[in-house]
């Protein structure tokens, strides 16, 4: 086995609330209240009814863990896979820079799930979770930049994230640990061709890594094996879905590098890859105060991986596709100074001076953005315009981003937003659902946050 | 598009029960009464009862489809889950040569449990569950040898057998049929990781398939949508799970080489690849009458794929690796003649004549054997004598296979002794499910088979 796989099997399996650095519990609850407005926001979005469907068909009437969007109760396994559909359809939940992976939509929804169905208290809610991303993010590191290229780290890393989180409130030791790693990695599973044709793919992969994941720590607490090395080996996750996978990424820093404490709270509502342009972009604007018709022309200088991800959509036909679409970002930006779900919702498609913009726009591979690359996602805009300027944009760390980051006022105005976005719930549970997660750490048991 | 990808597509959802040959319907009868053998010898035997616990926690307490291992009923997304772990046990399911896919397995928990649900006829399945082995044979064939040497092909492609087969018995369109293989392949996931551990990673492949193909035309069904060409571009199956993938093998021969005809089925109750030298090995024994302390040693020249999956297994410590032995499996045909359920139950690892012949067993890769791997799976040993001879056994069709297949006297008798070996029915209810599969033509209805 390679040792790697046993110290992080270890470090998860003891891991202790005590043991957190109290910056670090206080990001767990900014980062839970961040992902619940998420799966709120996404209440009324296709495709979550489907899922909600799947679950009513296939799973029980009702169970101890709730279905945020629908306010039903099911089993966890089920709440799982509803909740983290739901939670990344707008574009709108976290995301780690360096693994590329989403932590939230696939660490939440099984912990939550879980902690209800067994009284856990929200302690343990906050251990499994921080567990969970240390486990998750180093996995979406070691599977490397040639994994991201045809795989959607959140649907694969992801199912292992999912699964040691829930390992962790399952109270599972390390050889079952051991085992919750083998039972997700061989379920891990997410590919990207869906992008270019807008399809709902996104939903299910964090759906399948959130439930398969919690499933991955259930069997095996009940005595399902998997394999003791996953990772490594001939016939592991490095070597059928990688080409630079690097196994001493699985247990660099723990203890001491806290890769939940790194994570981005994402401020524009598109993929996390178009937030250095746009940001650039804001910067450039109000430095030189120019209007969206002042400008002739936008490139935007990104690393390879925007190019791979986003370059599949040109023209958007779906709101969902407009988020992958940097024109479309860009042009909201310019043209209406926000890329808010609002915006999205209401200008992305329809809006012709939007388009005009959109078609303005371009992306050319930078060396110096790509070698920083995933560790840091820099900004560079090279603007023309109109009276023939040649402006440069630039920042070193999206809005959100660890250096540059949410206070809790604007995580509780960005939550606040997200839930009246979908009509999800009125002023008084709002601010209800804000004070039960800001006392996540003081309380016994986890309670229903929607269902009754 | 790959242009494959749509007549794959079109030709499973428009496929008819008149469009099928006559023996393509028998053979389908053939094949899911020897699913039917595996899934009830699969019973009592580990891991199923952890499969079984799971579909009762998070699945409902009662439901349209029946888990037949334990006589239940459930949903059809948590029967097709345990039916499929518990017919791939005892390594006694069919499988296809040339895709190395194990299709009963998989294909009929999906396209049963649906058809229990919605009262579908026994033609229904019949058709739906050709389609589901005309697509999983291709598909295993796209994925090819390389894919095979990491993933467990019964576990990816088989996620899309299942799901064409599901998408089939729902009546999907030819457009919603391109979407159920989206929604499939990026389910499909399955390492072989676990493999030299004895973990029961395989049982969780199959089950996840089937359910996860049952998942992908549902939700399909309900508007889920997928990649439009999951299987190539640079971002699908062929760009993340293979190197030698070709998708001209997607649609080749459809409507008039029918895969379901060319599946084979398993005599030794061991994994496939043993099979041919385990033949061999009784053909030589019997044409100069060794017994097996007249034999020194044994060489199995085999292809690759034998070194690969069975290499792993030195000294087998869980009846399930005694079956990815080659020396365990040769020891129990030299010692007792056959390898069987019951000689593996009592001989395999207790037995010290059968433990010293294992020892005189190796593999040798032979460049004949593996240039006509997988289309046909040859068997050729190399026996040295006690008494100084060297002797060759060959086999060209393992028993078995289509050109060596089993009479329905000889599958009737199979299915008794998988059935004995459980415990699991009495004689009048052996019978009485051999008559219903045997008619299953002429069901207006699928029944529950087990469950009342």
């Amino acid at each position: 086995m390679t040792d790697s796989t046993r110290q992080l099997a270890d470090f998860c399996a003891n891991l202790r609330f005590d043991d957190l650095p109290a910056h670090v519990v206080a990001r767990c609850e900014d980062l839970c209240l961040d992902w619940l407005g998420s799966a709120l926001a996404g209440s009324r979005q296709h495709p979550t009814a489907a899922f909600e469907r799947h679950a009513a068909a296939m799973g029980p009437a009702r169970g101890d863990a709730e279905i945020l969007s629908s306010r039903a109760t099911t089993s966890p396994y089920f709440a799982a896979f509803v909740n983290a559909a739901s939670s990344h359809v707008v574009e709108q939940d976290d995301l780690h820079n360096s693994s590329v992976l989403h932590p939230a939509t696939v660490v939440f929804p099984a912990v939550l799930a879980l902690a209800q169905a067994r009284g856990a208290s929200g302690r343990d809610l906050i251990t499994a979770s921080v567990a969970g991303y240390e486990a998750g993010v180093r996995v979406g590191e070691f599977l490397g930049r040639s994994h991201y290229r045809v795989f959607h780290t959140t649907g694969t890393a992801g199912t292992l994230a999912a699964a040691v989180a829930a390992g962790r409130l399952l109270n599972v030791d390390t050889d079952t640990m051991i085992h919750v790693l083998g039972n997700a990695g061989t379920q891990a599973a997410g590919l990207w061709a869906f992008l270019r044709d807008g399809a709902d793919s996104k939903q299910l992969h964090t759906a399948k890594a959130a439930a398969d994941g919690l499933r991955s720590s259930v069997m095996a607490a009940d005595g399902l094996t998997g394999a003791q090395d996953i990772f490594g080996g001939s016939q592991g996750m490095a070597a059928g879905m990688s080409t630079d996978a690097d196994t001493s990424k699985l247990a660099a820093g723990l203890g001491s590098r806290w890769a939940l404490a790194e994570t981005s709270f994402k401020f524009h509502a598109s993929c996390r890859h178009t937030h250095p342009a746009a940001d650039a972009l804001l910067a450039v604007m109000a430095e030189h105060e120019l209007a969206a018709n002042d400008i002739e022309q936008v490139v935007a200088r990104v690393h390879q991986g925007a190019i791979d991800v986003l370059g599949a959509v040109d023209v958007p036909r779906t709101i969902h596709q407009a988020k992958f679409s940097m024109g479309t970002v860009l042009g909201l930006i310019a043209v209406h100074g926000a890329a808010g779900l609002t915006e999205f919702d209401t200008r992305a498609l329809t809006d012709d001076t939007v388009a005009a913009f959109r078609d303005r726009v371009a992306m050319q591979l930078d060396a110096d953005v790509d070698a920083a690359y995933p560790r840091r996602w820099l900004g560079r805009v090279d603007v023309t315009t109109t009276d023939g300027r040649r402006l440069t944009g630039a920042i070193d760390e999206p809005k959100g981003d660890p250096g540059n980051t949410l206070s809790r006022a604007e995580l509780e105005d960005k939550f606040a937003r997200l839930v009246r976005f979908a009509g999800a719930a009125d002023e008084t549970e709002t601010r209800r659902m804000i004070d039960t997660i800001w006392g996540l750490a003081t309380l016994d048991r986890v309670p229903l946050l929607r269902a009754s």
